[in-house]
């Protein structure tokens, strides 16, 4: 056995921390092999250069990047720019516009600023796929594209769907896959890692590989974490998200609203602590030594400290539970049930519970700064609150228990 | 009406020496519009580097070709050494390895010559798609790429059949009738001509170009010349074929050798005659007026004045006609009928119909250069004669009239 190499219990070790939350490994053994060897691998994972806003769902896979690092691996930000400033070339769309070479730079920093919470800066490469894909020829691509076939193409479920229903898909949506595969060839690539959503593209990238004389890659995809209400994914659109970027607060607060059971899933894929630590408090739970709440706040603070600090974390959770703890909210405080959309706006369940006397009163008194939902200052009295369980407070005295469902 | 546009009467004058002997035009209207202009249309017309050695099936194009600078027109004889000097990518064939630049050129000289046989040399641009091909970008590939529907492509019938039929298409195969159509794009083609079998490709031109904010190209296919059998389409692997670069002899006898109709049919695809003319000749013939045997000779003449020289063509006829028409066969000569194969070269036909006493001197007399097959010198005992009938001399007074079937 060669000096450098690993002793089986050693990779036993790292693959312990690898698989922690995975979706899927293709394929385990491959991977011993590769972590065997003893060396750094080349871990990738690509990120579209348009969206740099992230939410707790984005960082499932950064924290898998943490962990590589903390093996000692080798981990590639790769931004995917090449793709980005061609924008969409099939003149089907115009919502993604081409991004210049400035904006794709100045959102690289914002990414880093916010990844950088995360990973160590020392040890990250940030890379572009410009770099290599930009420099491509025709004849580069045509070369490319020779090593895959049409056929395993249509097995993508979406390529499936649409040919079968007669939806255009554009010849160069063929190249996409192989352009992402590419980059693993350009970069070395020992580990892919994605959504589950990504495993056809991260698989073209073994095949393409193979045909450029290298080890095939490993894949490894992470899953997609369910958002607040514990049932769709996490996502901006749906408003059942925590954002990285959000006050320290919000981030307390939102942590604190989810259920137990969602608790412990966000633990296992966020967390910075150990899966035994992580399993005895599941248990001191169970068996009623450890109040969930308490595992809660625990949780609470670790991301808060995170995107903020350990100060500001102590800070949110004092603000929170100076209004729900401390008994800040009567026993007999009203209690209001409502759907998301209008009826969650501000405007209309202040008065549906009767806190207001109108619409109107509501209106003036949020701003006047009045109205605060789970500690936090509201100013908007039109936007609805996603789904969720909230501590509204009026004033100084009027208060309201408010659930909203889907 | 603009001074430089043309009477429909101009129009369609030139519509009628263009419409001759084609196979589909896409489409007429187009044409016509284009035509009425008045300036000169740009004509394209691809060809494959590798194969420059030509046979008269390959001239009826050239000849429309030739057709168009009589019109007045700029022809482009387009050389497709873009995908040529890439070779077959797939790896799943190693027959078409890359050529080099030099061979490209070689290639080039090679076809010159011959086909400035056909074409008028000061009017006609010999250009290379390595020159806008050779300089795209991958991102120039991918905008290309997004002009087209991958369920077009599968409408051409090959891939259809083998993606039907789980035969691979490398996705590369998809980029072929692209780069094909952005020739078009880069040319500003106006008529792309081709044989029926690039139907498809050529189609797909005319929506590029749209794409590329270019009116889109006229379409002209050319239907496949039949062989010297009339029946299967004249290729060198069938051996039915004239090759312009055979000796005058050849060029004479194998047109003598084809029957009545399939004359005329070479008359309509392969002469400078005017139509008119011909179908005076072919009148003349069917009311007894003309021997069609002096219509052949016409035809022969013109085709071997045309690669070699009117002279060559003059002594071509003489050396023919001192064989077949000068009383130099007997009546008695005796005849056989063989099938193409074993059977239909010359040591087994002298040996089956009795003009040797054996295999082995058949043999000798051949190597004491004592053979002769339709006046031409014939010194490989062993090469099977290809379909059609034919006079064979051996010594000074041995005859054999000989026919070989399928």
């Amino acid at each position: 056995m060669p000096a450098s190499s690993l002793s089986p219990r050693e990779v036993d070790e790292q693959m312990a921390l690898i698989a922690r939350g995975i979706a899927e490994l293709i394929n385990e053994e491959d991977l011993r092999k590769k972590l065997a060897r003893g060396k750094p691998l080349n871990i990738k994972v690509g990120f579209d250069p348009t969206a740099p806003d992230l939410h707790l769902g984005h960082t499932v896979v950064i924290q898998k990047m943490r962990h590589f690092q903390r093996l000692g691996h080798r981990v590639v930000f790769l931004i995917g720019d090449f793709t980005a400033t061609i924008g969409d070339p099939s003149g089907r769309s115009d919502t993604r516009p081409p991004l210049t070479r400035e904006q794709v730079l100045e959102n690289a920093e914002t990414y880093k600023k916010q990844v950088f919470k995360i990973l160590d800066p020392q040890s990250t490469v940030v890379d572009f796929n410009s770099r290599w894909l930009g420099a491509m020829t025709a004849a580069d691509v045509i070369r490319l594209a020779s090593g895959y076939t049409v056929a395993r193409l249509m097995e993508r479920d979406d390529f499936a769907k649409r040919f079968k229903n007669n939806i255009p898909i554009s010849v160069h949506e063929f190249l996409y896959p192989l352009a992402q595969a590419y980059d693993s060839v350009a970069l070395g690539t020992d580990v892919e890692m994605g959504g589950t959503d990504q495993t056809f593209n991260l698989l073209v990238g073994r095949h393409i590989q193979s045909q450029y004389g290298q080890e095939p890659q490993c894949i490894i995809t992470l899953p997609l974490l369910e958002g607040l209400d514990g049932i769709k994914k996490m996502s901006k659109s749906l408003g059942n998200y925590i954002g990285i970027n959000e006050p320290p607060g919000q981030i307390f607060g939102k942590t604190m609203s989810v259920s137990d059971d969602l608790m412990w899933r966000y633990y296992e894929l966020l967390s910075d602590k150990g899966m035994d630590e992580i399993n005895r408090m599941k248990e001191a739970v169970t068996q009623g030594r450890l109040h969930p709440k308490t595992a809660k706040e625990e949780l609470a603070l670790e991301l808060t400290a995170r995107y903020h600090s350990p100060q500001a974390a102590e800070d949110a959770r004092r603000d929170f539970n100076a209004v729900f703890a401390d008994g800040g909210v009567p026993e007999d405080a009203p209690a209001l049930v409502c759907s998301q959309g209008a009826d969650s706006a501000p405007l209309a369940f202040l008065a549906a519970a009767g806190l207001t006397a109108s619409r109107g009163e509501a209106r003036r008194l949020i701003l006047q700064k009045s109205l605060s939902i789970n500690g936090e200052l509201c100013l908007d009295p039109l936007s609805p609150l996603p789904p969720g369980e909230y501590i509204v407070k009026l004033g100084k005295k009027r208060f309201l228990k408010l659930e909203v469902r889907h």
